[in-house]
Formats: structure tokens, sequence, C-alpha cells
């Protein structure tokens, strides 16, 4: 299969340019880079520095286990992107390309819009240069569990029969998004654009709501140290679970953002590549907007503070919630469609955390400890 | 009332302009005027030309009749946006400020793009500057009926319970739209990003989902020649009613879009300003997204044309549709609220058509049948 992959310098971009090269897809890896711009600008960086991504390309394909072509394409420029696709006419698109951070997007009303500029712009530019080229690419795109946000009711895998008062049917409809940041709300406005696309415009569209992933390598990134991937800890690009192993390893409390109950969906770095892989081998019909919910398992903010806390013996610590967030509130959350395609889940059993904490303690000079607690506040 | 008005060079903006100060509010008449720009890109102009918004604001000073001030701030200039706010210190700020035609959306990837940077980045810019200045500043937003679609369920207020099979009520979720066109899905999208500024960082809004909207003249317009507003009656920015008009008037035929059952929610500009008026005397309270569905009838295209045909002569004619819509569908649409707050609605009785008619019929040689027949097509 001919593959793009957008946002190919990413934390989980890069990992999946190699896992589908090794499987024998010919690889075209975009990025122009811009979030190494936006760490720079918030004094953040990842873990282990990474070499750019065009000499990271270079490297992999040294070792003969499939091609990787690299583009430094901004995809926010349409006409490159049109012609970007269609030199090199791939059968499918996968779109990582986006701001990814919440707290980025709460920084000051220029990081609201730049965020929002530049992942539903981007997108769009995506939909264009694909129906302008040929309709059958089939889009798919990374999206987040956390555009549902915290109904009070079960959340089903993008769509939504609507019952009235004597239970008869009478629609299906997208399920109704409650997100909670600016960041959250780029992606469903992109779920909402790249529908419609589907709907009439006869794209094809897998929307991966996607979990918080945590892990730091894969199959790939072991084979040379150029090959590792981007590993925030910080209060910006970091999630949960990586900051709160930094922190173990430099001797620092774990901070848990208010009283912790908030429960949210995780998945291990090495199930986004499988499911990636599922939705690509899988394709979504012409016309169809397909959502998948991209996760194993759920855990209270609590709940991975004690796991960590008993591996590592850390302290924990309640902080101010910097986010305006439920944090006691129910969370029943389907997620049986990848499973169906053969998802089988890495889950975050000891084993798999030790692993992950030895990796980042052999690293701990790195830490930069000033990184990790949280400036940016919704409140203001 | 201190009152800003953002898009007050507009069809509606400039007669709520109008009406606000004649009622005695203090207005600031925004506009960059480059809905003048993108008409002149269209090569389409309205029925009579309209001074400069600044000419026009001077014209109605003269008449002492109240003020109104006049910027020509682009609302996307965040930095003057603010400003802006600050320095004129609002009660209430009414949003027209946003590219309005689905036909325009979809010319090209480019008018796609350039809809939803302007509509939503100036919106979201509307938000960061009430939110740095006054977060109790009410914000009176202008949506679409469009942003619903046509779902098969009763269209509500802007929000929907939610119940189970056993018809138990779950959650009351933001109403799910089901947009026609990337304008609309614009629309849609801003609804998203206020309805999070209310439910997080305590916005106050009123987000008014207007049906199409007809009519030439209101009180104010009527005083001067140099007081009318830009009457539309082109394939971009016409709407269907004034379109109809414009051809009987020159002996055309009315062309209706398919088989013409698409129906559409109505009023009468009048009731337009009585509409927003009534939002503003009864404000939205602090954290509440307000959703009023903002129309007085409902109407097939059959059934606009019928009425045009019984009083003009004129032949019908189906053309195909340039647009992705169902033209055979339920239509079931609550407008209660606006009810309940006081509006007297000014239906279309033949009186009303027939003094449209000729007022159109007037400047019947201004006319351009060029510009009437779409030459947009959603399937490209």
């Amino acid at each position: 299969m001919r593959i793009m992959v957008l946002g190919a310098d990413g934390y989980l971009g890069w990992p999946t340019c190699m896992y589908l090269a090794n499987k024998g897809h010919e690889i075209l890896a975009v990025d122009c880079s811009i979030k190494r711009e936006w760490e720079k600008e918030c004094g953040v960086s990842p873990l282990i520095e990474t070499p750019h991504i065009s000499r990271r390309v270079g490297h992999w394909n040294n070792l003969d286990r499939g091609r990787i072509s690299y583009s430094g394409l901004n995809i926010n420029t349409c006409f490159s992107m049109r012609f970007q696709v269609r030199e090199f006419k791939p059968d499918a698109i996968v779109h990582y390309a986006e701001q990814a951070s919440a707290p980025y997007s709460h920084i000051s009303s220029s990081h609201c819009i730049e965020t929002q500029r530049n992942n539903i712009l981007g997108t769009l530019s995506l939909i264009h240069a694909v129906l302008e080229t040929d309709p059958s690419i089939h889009i798919v795109k990374l999206g987040t569990m956390g555009e549902y946000g915290t109904p009070n009711m079960p959340i089903e895998e993008g769509w939504l029969d609507v019952y009235d008062k004597e239970g008869t049917m009478q629609d299906r409809v997208l399920f109704p998004k409650r997100p909670g940041s600016w960041y959250h709300l780029s992606k469903v406005h992109d779920s909402n654009n790249l529908e419609f696309a589907c709907r009439t415009l006869g794209l094809a569209v897998t929307d991966l709501n996607q979990g918080i992933v945590y892990g730091i390598e894969t199959d790939e990134t072991w084979l040379l140290p150029e090959l590792r991937t981007s590993f925030h800890y910080d209060h910006i690009f970091g999630t949960v679970l990586n900051r709160f192993l930094a922190q173990a390893a430099i001797g620092y409390p774990l901070t848990v953002y208010g009283t912790g109950g908030q429960t949210r969906t995780f998945l291990n770095i090495l199930d986004t590549l499988q499911c990636v892989e599922l939705a690509l081998l899988n394709p979504a019909k012409e016309g169809v907007f397909r959502v998948f919910n991209q996760f194993t398992e759920t855990f209270s903010v609590n709940e991975l503070a004690d796991l960590v806390q008993r591996m590592t013996r850390a302290e924990i610590q309640n902080i101010d919630n910097p986010r305006i967030e439920a944090e006691d509130h129910s969370y029943e959350v389907k997620n049986t469609k990848l499973k169906d395609l053969g998802l089988e889940p890495h889950l975050l059993d000891s084993e798999t955390l030790e692993k992950m904490y030895k990796n980042v303690e052999q690293h701990k000079d790195k830490i930069n400890p000033d990184s990790i607690m949280p400036t940016v506040n919704w409140r203001k």
C-alpha cells in the first residue's frame, strides 16, 4: 500500500512510518517541523533529542527494512498539498499533522487561534487535495476521545441513535461532543468537516478517537538510537503517565491536577500502531465517515498515580487543577470496533510500567524539572 | 445600551445599526468592507449601489435620530479588536461579521478555506476580546437554521434532551447538526466554540439560528435613498425569494433548484430587527449559551415560487440542483422562545410580497440577468 503519513516527525507519526515501512508499505513521511518551533517557543524539549526527520529517514533507509521518502511540505499550503498527493498517488493518508496540546491552545488568544487555524485549515487542505485528485484515497484521521468530554450517557463510537420519550428511534446522528479545550474543539470541527465531506462529496474517512497514549519504545525505535521517538514529559506536550514517570525518576512528587477523579481512556503506543494498521487494511467505504474509539483501558488520574507510586515510592501531591474539567463523573465508553477488526491490546501491567520507568530513569539527567509544573491556566 | 454591531455594512447589519440607534442605543458600527471585495471577485453587486458604510453613517447622523459611530476594524485582527472593545465599553456586541454565502464557500478549495478562516477565527477573536476585557458583555451571534440540516426528528432550539430506549432521560446536549455546506459548517464550529466559552469561561451568548431573510426596506431605510441596505438577488449572495422577485421583474422564469420540495424557515427583515432587539433587552446570563430559532414561517421552494407566480404570472423552471440537499424531507421546527419574549411576526402576506415586488421592479433596469443562474456546483 502507498501511504502518506502527515505529521511524521511527531511522537506517534515517526513510529507509524517505521512500523508501516517495515510491513512492506511504501511510505511518504510529511512534516514541516513546525512542532519543533512550538517547543522552542514554550521552552520545552523531549526527553531525548531526536534528529531532524529527514536525517531519521536516512538512518531508517540504511537499515533496508522498507522504504520511507520524506517531504517537508506544510499541509496548510493547499497548492503544494494537492501537488504532493497527485505525485505520490497514495492509497491512504494518515493525518497526525495537528497542534496536539490542550495547554498550548490555552496559553493566550493567539495560541487558541493558531491551534484552530492550523488544525481546521490543514484538515480542509487535505480534504480538498483528496477531492481534487482521487476521492477514493482513504483518509485515516487522528481525533481524540477528549472530543466527547464526560457526558452523562454512554459514549458510543462516533454515532448516536436518538430515541424519543416513548423509546421510538428517530435518527442516527453524530455523537454530540462536549470538549474541554480549544484544542479539543479543533478536533471536533475537523470531525464535522470530514463527516460532511463523506456524506455529500463521497470521501472515505476513518476518524480515530484516540485515548491518551503512553510508552516510549516500539519494535522499530529500538533498532538504532537515532530512530527513537520524541517523548514529552513537560506540562505542555507531555501526557499524564509520561509526566508521572519523569517526576518519579527525579524524586519529585507526582502532581495530580485537582482531586484526581478525572477518568480517561488510555492505550500503549504499540496499540496505536496496531489500530492505525487495522484501519488502513480495512478501509472505510466511499461516502462513509467511520469512527473508532481507539483505546484499551480507562484509568482515573489517581489510579495512575497509585500505580506509579507503588512502583517508585514517589509521593503524590494534589495541586490546583489548571484545567476546567469535572473531577467526579460517570464514564462509560464503548470500544468494540477495533477489537472486532483484531486489535490485541497491550495492557498496562507492572512489567510494561517498569520497562517504561527504566527507560526514563536512564535519561533522568536530561529532565528539566522546571518544565513539569503547569503554568497555563484555563481561567487565566 | 452601548452596542457594537460587527458586519455593519451588510444587508442586516446596516438596518440593525439604524434601528437600534433610533431606539436610543449608542451604536458602534464595525465593518472592514471585505464583503465588497468578495462581490467584486464574483462579479455581482446589490440591486442598488450603497454608499460606503462611513458615508451612510454620516447621512444617518445628520438626521439626528440617534448616534452611530464607525470603525473600519477587521475583527480578525485580535489586538485591534480587543482595543476597540476596551475603548467603546459595549454592553452587548451583535456579530454579523461573517462570510454568509453557501455558494461562495463552494466555489473552490480556497473559498472554502477563506470562509472557515474568516468566520471561525473572527468569532474566536471576538470571544477573546470579550474574555480579556469584560466577560459580562453579552454576545448576540447570528447563526443559521441551516446548521441543523434536515434531520428525521423535531428541531429543538439549540439543545436536545437525550433519552435511552426505555425513555429515561440521560443528558441534555447541543442539538446535533447536519449542515449542507462549508459555510454552514463554519457556523456550527462557531456555535461549538461559543458554547465552550460559556460553559467553561463564563461568557454570556445568544446564538440566533436565523431562517432565510426576505425584504428590502425597514422603517429607517425609507428615510433617505442613501440609507438603503444592500439587496442581493444573485446566485452567490441572493436568497431565494429575493432572487425570484428579481427574475419575475425582468420577465425571466423563476428557477427552482431540483424538484423544489426543499422546505426552509423564513422571516421578514423587520422581524430580524425585532428579534435582535429582544435578545439584547433580555440578555443571556453569564455562563449561559442560549439558542433561539429565529424565524416566523416555513415554506418549500415550490410554495414560494407559486406565490410569486400567482402575483407576477412568471414561469417556473426546474433546473438541476447545484447543491447537495434532500428535496423531500420531514421538517418539524420549534420557535417558541422569541415569541415568548414578545416577537410579533410580520408574515408573508400578498401585501408584503407586492410591496417588495414593486420595489424591485422600480430598479429592474439595474438587474444583471447573467448573475442569477447558478454556476457554483457542490459536485464541482
